[in-house]
């Protein structure tokens, strides 16, 4: 397979399993990112991260932008060989970023003009100089700048999606690398019609994979499931679509029903870090007392590293002494969790149950989870 | 080799090169064991701490009795189920963190008693309890409970020493199970008469192995190795010498010239945590502006994991944005950076070369050194 071609090899109603080529390697689709903010998946290495299962990582554009700088990464040999993973990797566009992170920032048509949230330093982004930075950063999948607002406010939607699609053929325009795939944004709120225009126009543009922006970014989830399945049949069905930001075990599996490929999130590190662990039967605590003698591993099934050599009690133990290793472990099994779910959803999707599949996931997660979802 | 005997396979001046037996695995030695305080090598798995060559691990039964609590460590099956480390451990007898941790404390010829540090819960630790608690927690190492005085004050240190011989008898007669390792723990600060005549008493006790507390604790370095030359000569030539504390790469190889065989020391993980990496052209802080574009690693002799996957200039970047990462990765090069001094220390001796090996490894550490000692 040449890199940047998509090839489905089963569909399950909207469903879809597939494989995306990337000069780093193959992505089998459904697949989850683990979110490697500055280059890095908060503590762990990454040979902890490959024995988690991870094949594709993200980093943030407008993070190493700001540290240690895109031309610092250029210098070391790129992404890859800064950080010491030979996968795939995704660069976003810095755009949620500046919209949600940044002090004072202002829009004009052609960027946005922001301050760093580190030290109030004045920067500026357009559509080329995004482009230009990701082509620095080296990653295998790129993106295009985007505007990303808040879902409720129609004027304010239709004002950056238009400001979204324009940087949208810049961005394209402005492409050197023919080694990085370049996905397009589409944009929308929670408004049906502009969902249904913004896909239509980015599709129309030709990129090897289509994004979607501004979901899970406060709305309701029925109005995200609503918005996918809108979009889902304009996209085209050869080329892989990512969801932004994206999620929960139950935010995956109900975009997978939905025709989603790709995910991202930093919910599995910054729960562990948060002394919470992602199991099918629903999230758990680990600071609880009941946990304090309780021999058994987070999930007994399990297969991680975590949940082969440690119990309950002794997580409980590192994160009431917030110990460090805690948000290792947890981050390990966390990932792998999200992980072994995607992978699941490949081979139900495969074998045509992925209704069945997520039924059973949704109750299993619902009955018995110790707390939240 | 019965467990708890020591043999020595060479010796080169007073420097020796020995193996003891223990219940889970022979300790090499001269051996330096990193600090796992809480039952975790702060940022580390197992894993990790395995693959940085460590044989034999700390632990500290003062900070284990206040956190989970050793009735809690030995209900999941003892120290080294609890955290998963399959080799040699050693807890110390909690004497030291009571003396300079806790907040309120009272000594009587009984025992002490302590605030915790944490919550400033009273506590009191007596030979048998500290025993019955080292019991619990199940270390190949255990330690008799001492009293560790601030090193030039005479007339505390004459009391101190009393009281340490006199709990020393009763560690040795509490003591119950036969699969630990009891070693008796000398005093004297500063003073060579007192030493020499904790020395003798300790020696007198017929432990399987004597450890040297009170040193690395404010006096000057020559005043140290002053009192390991007078302490080398009592002790007995057949059971290994534990100086506890101990610590940086110089101390190491003093100590080792003077007839010690076994180390450990907070240095490596925790001057990681403050960015700052062992090699053996001296100390290097990562947070120096000169590393920013340097792709070398830290040592390019070294094999540790963090040397042969990471440059300088990453390291630098992880350290700057302050990375969990940073951490674990200084962690593991710094601590194979003693191990493999030591290993290097066993070499020599076994080569009848180890004057020269650190008059070299001196000159080296002197002559580069970026910064500091």
């Amino acid at each position: 397979m040449k890199d940047f071609t998509f090839k489905l090899d089963a569909t399950d109603g909207r469903a879809r399993a597939g494989r995306f080529m990337t000069p780093h390697g193959v992505l089998q689709t459904p697949v989850f990112a683990p979110v490697g903010t500055l280059a890095s998946v908060k503590s762990l290495t990454p040979a902890q991260i490959g024995s988690s299962g991870t094949s594709l990582l993200l980093a943030n554009t407008y993070h190493l932008y700001l540290r240690p700088g895109a031309d610092v990464v250029a210098a070391l040999g790129g992404l890859h060989e800064f950080m010491g993973w030979g996968g795939p990797i995704l660069t976003d566009s810095g755009g949620f970023q500046v919209f949600s992170l940044s002090g004072r920032r202002e829009v004009d048509p052609d960027g946005v003009t922001f301050q760093s949230h580190i030290d109030g330093s004045e920067h500026r982004f357009t559509p080329e100089s995004v482009i230009a930075i990701q082509e620095q950063l080296g990653a295998d999948i790129i993106m295009t700048f985007d505007e990303c607002p808040e879902p409720y406010n129609r004027a304010y939607n239709e004002a950056a999606m238009a400001r979204t699609h324009a940087w949208a053929e810049r961005c394209l325009a402005a492409k050197q690398r023919q080694d990085q795939a370049l996905f397009g944004i589409l944009q929308g709120g929670v408004f049906p019609d502009l969902r249904a225009r913004s896909a239509e126009f980015i599709a129309s543009l030709g990129f090897p994979g289509n994004a979607i922006g501004g979901l899970s970014v406060g709305e309701a989830k029925a109005e995200m499931n609503a918005m996918l399945e809108i979009i889902d049949p304009i996209l085209p069905e050869d080329q892989p679509r990512y969801l932004m930001g994206v999620g929960s075990p139950n935010d995956i599996i109900e975009a997978v029903l939905r025709g989603v490929d790709i995910f991202d999130c930093v919910l599995p590190t910054r729960l562990a870090r948060n002394h919470a662990a992602l199991t099918r039967l629903g999230r758990m605590n680990l600071r609880k007392a009941a946990y304090a003698l309780d021999h058994n591993p987070l999930d007994p099934e399990c297969r991680c590293y975590t949940c082969s050599n440690f119990t309950r009690a002794y997580l409980r133990h590192l994160c009431v002494a917030k110990e460090m290793l805690a948000a290792s472990l947890l981050s390990i099994h966390n990932i792998h969790m999200l992980i072994t779910l995607t992978d699941d959803l490949r081979s139900a999707i495969a074998e045509n149950r992925v209704s069945a599949f997520a039924a059973h996931f949704r109750e299993n997660y619902q009955k018995h989870r110790p707390e939240g979802t």
